[in-house]
């Protein structure tokens, strides 16, 4: 199919940050777009063919939208499943398919995955409610620390718990979860894989992550990672397993941790572009955004290797403030070497919200981690 | 004033390709747009938050268009000058300046403002109409080969003509014209300035030109130019001095001829986004396009340099090829490295029409040009 000249629509489930990024490649390709939020505010609602009002979690909002388009995928995970199995069954091509995103909406069957398929991750115990952890720590069956995950629709941070004492289980919500043991890492590592329908395979490069310690966000995303080449190439082995055991087709975001011994632990996985890829807009040959568009296109993918290195800083609002945002110094920032500001037009800030991103590219990656502090010391996401 | 948060609104005349390009960074930076054009199926109709139809060369079109926003700025220069000179008197930003407009819409006025600021350009004669020309000839006033260039409304090729013999004059409209020197050159050049309305100036690094020889546009832009130093330094002078000259705000593509004997020649100018900066998106620190935006807010510029060797091949319409567009081997280049095509969103394709264009970014520019070579050979912009 010529995507480029003809009746073709591409339909994106979500209008949120990672679709207004997406947006502008398929602009840049002159690809027709249809776009399904809940939101009149969605960052999509322009620079998208057409936009669309819906709640993604329902069954016949998703179907109809989907049934318009040729393919369709999410910047999103939580959509309904099952509308996406009826549409696949009708011929719509779903990327990612709807049975890859059954097994990692729900955190338990995506663990059971790695497991069946022999990827590392760390040890874990699944339980029906959060109750029945307490009787588990009695009996001897866990231990303490060890991280408690939400089994569903758990999203940057939040629904995971670190538990050290049995006052920290208390006020968690009695649902399905994992308690997984807590693993001594020295790296939070993240290998971003693409996959075409043919079958054509590439990734880019390993990137490091530095979290927050309070709102378990990236704070810093730093490409390539400064990790020794065996690390990379083990990181990289792992992603491109993962990739392949889901047959996935599109972006799959492969989140790791290195362990003190070196060993590498598959966390979890993002099937779509991902935070961790958001430098590549500036430092890859490249962006991932692009790159998921060529693989659900089945285009001949681009060159993953970075022009110069990047380093991005996360824009999330400040705690103690809620209201009309206001990016206090962003002058100030545009004024250092190599610094993009990308502001995702939010217009209510609140502690930690992601509000936007910043890259700093640089030919020395030293350099551009310099800035990257100097970014992080000067930006505020505040309100009016 | 806080263009990241607040009712600020940036109005662009003109919806074109360098318009919808323009888009991509406003949509960067959440700076909300309004776009005038008379076209309903303008590229820019998607991206912009409004878009208004009308006709620039309207006055009372541009005029309640330009009232309605906070600055002004242009992606076409056939826009109502007398409009732009009545929004300016009335508090909003314009720039260009409606002056400096003014004085580039006419190409004789244009050479004598070279002329007064003691700026290089081809030695030139005006004529109120071109059937004045056979009497300069015959009176030993003019001697052929010179160009022909209509003073009004020249764009891209369209408007000028080579005059070789008296039979070349035959045809040409009998309009106010100029009758320039044809230089005989070693290369064409250009360097985009870009200058904030706080007086912070930079400029890109020269590119060199290659053009098509029967259509008059350009075939290939190779960012650097592959020139002595001192010519690369001689030209940017120029171009700095050109800029300052206009007291211009905003980006000015200085085009220029490099001669036999490594003197620097301004051909023409442009004060806007430019076909010889379109490699920028890929191979600059910063694109055109964005520092366009942060020059006409005031903000700080970008770094100007390249991350790695870009070259641009201009899409445009096959010859004998009218219709509904197709990019024919467009999965052939894609799949070479280091390339990425812009499809502007025109559904028409005719001879030599301007329909995207291909970047090619490299860490070594010969292995770009070489690459260029081989996307020249492989696309072609034919009909169904």
């Amino acid at each position: 199919m010529n995507y480029f000249s003809s009746n073709f629509k591409l339909g994106i489930l979500g209008g949120g940050q990672l679709g207004k990024m997406l947006l502008n490649d398929t602009r840049k390709f002159d690809i027709y777009t249809c776009v399904l939020d809940s939101s009149n505010e969605a960052p999509c609602k322009i620079a998208s063919n057409e936009f669309h009002l819906g709640d993604l979690m329902n069954y016949d909002a998703v179907y109809n939208f989907g049934k318009q388009v040729d393919v369709l995928t999410i910047e999103i995970e939580n959509v309904n499943v099952d509308a996406l199995e009826a549409l696949e069954k009708e011929g719509v091509k779903v990327y990612p398919a709807s049975k890859t995103l059954r097994t990692i909406q729900n955190k338990a069957t995506q663990k059971l995955f790695y497991v069946d398929n022999n990827l590392p991750t760390a040890p874990f115990s699944r339980f029906a409610y959060t109750s029945e952890i307490n009787e588990a720590i009695n009996h001897g069956g866990l231990t303490m620390p060890f991280v408690w995950k939400c089994s569903q629709f758990g999203y940057d941070g939040t629904g995971v718990k670190i538990v050290k004492t049995l006052q920290d289980l208390e006020g968690l919500p009695n649902v399905e979860c994992i308690a997984e043991t807590l693993v001594p890492f020295k790296n939070e590592l993240a290998v971003i894989v693409v996959r075409t329908a043919s079958g054509d395979i590439k990734t880019f490069p390993v990137v490091e992550m530095e979290f927050h310690p309070e709102a378990n966000q990236v704070e810093y995303v730093i490409c390539p990672a400064r990790i020794p080449k065996e690390v990379a190439k083990k990181a990289t082995e792992i992603a491109l397993k993962t990739s392949k055991a889901f047959n996935h087709i599109g972006l799959l975001a492969v989140e790791m941790f290195q362990t003190q011994n070196d060993d590498i632990l598959i966390n979890e996985v993002a099937p779509r572009p991902h935070n961790s890829g958001h430098q590549t807009i500036e430092a890859s040959y490249t962006s991932q955004f692009e790159q998921h568009l060529r693989a659900i296109l089945d285009l001949p993918l681009g060159r993953t290797d970075n022009k110069v290195g990047g380093v991005m800083v996360n824009l999330v609002g400040a705690e103690g403030y809620t209201g009309n945002v206001v990016y206090k110094n962003i002058e100030t920032i545009m004024e250092m070497d190599g610094v993009t500001p990308h502001i995702y037009g939010k217009k209510q800030t609140r502690p930690f919200r992601k509000m936007g991103h910043v890259t700093i590219v640089n030919e020395n990656l030293n350099e551009a981690r310099r800035i990257a502090e100097a970014v992080k010391k000067s930006i505020k996401v505040i309100s009016e």
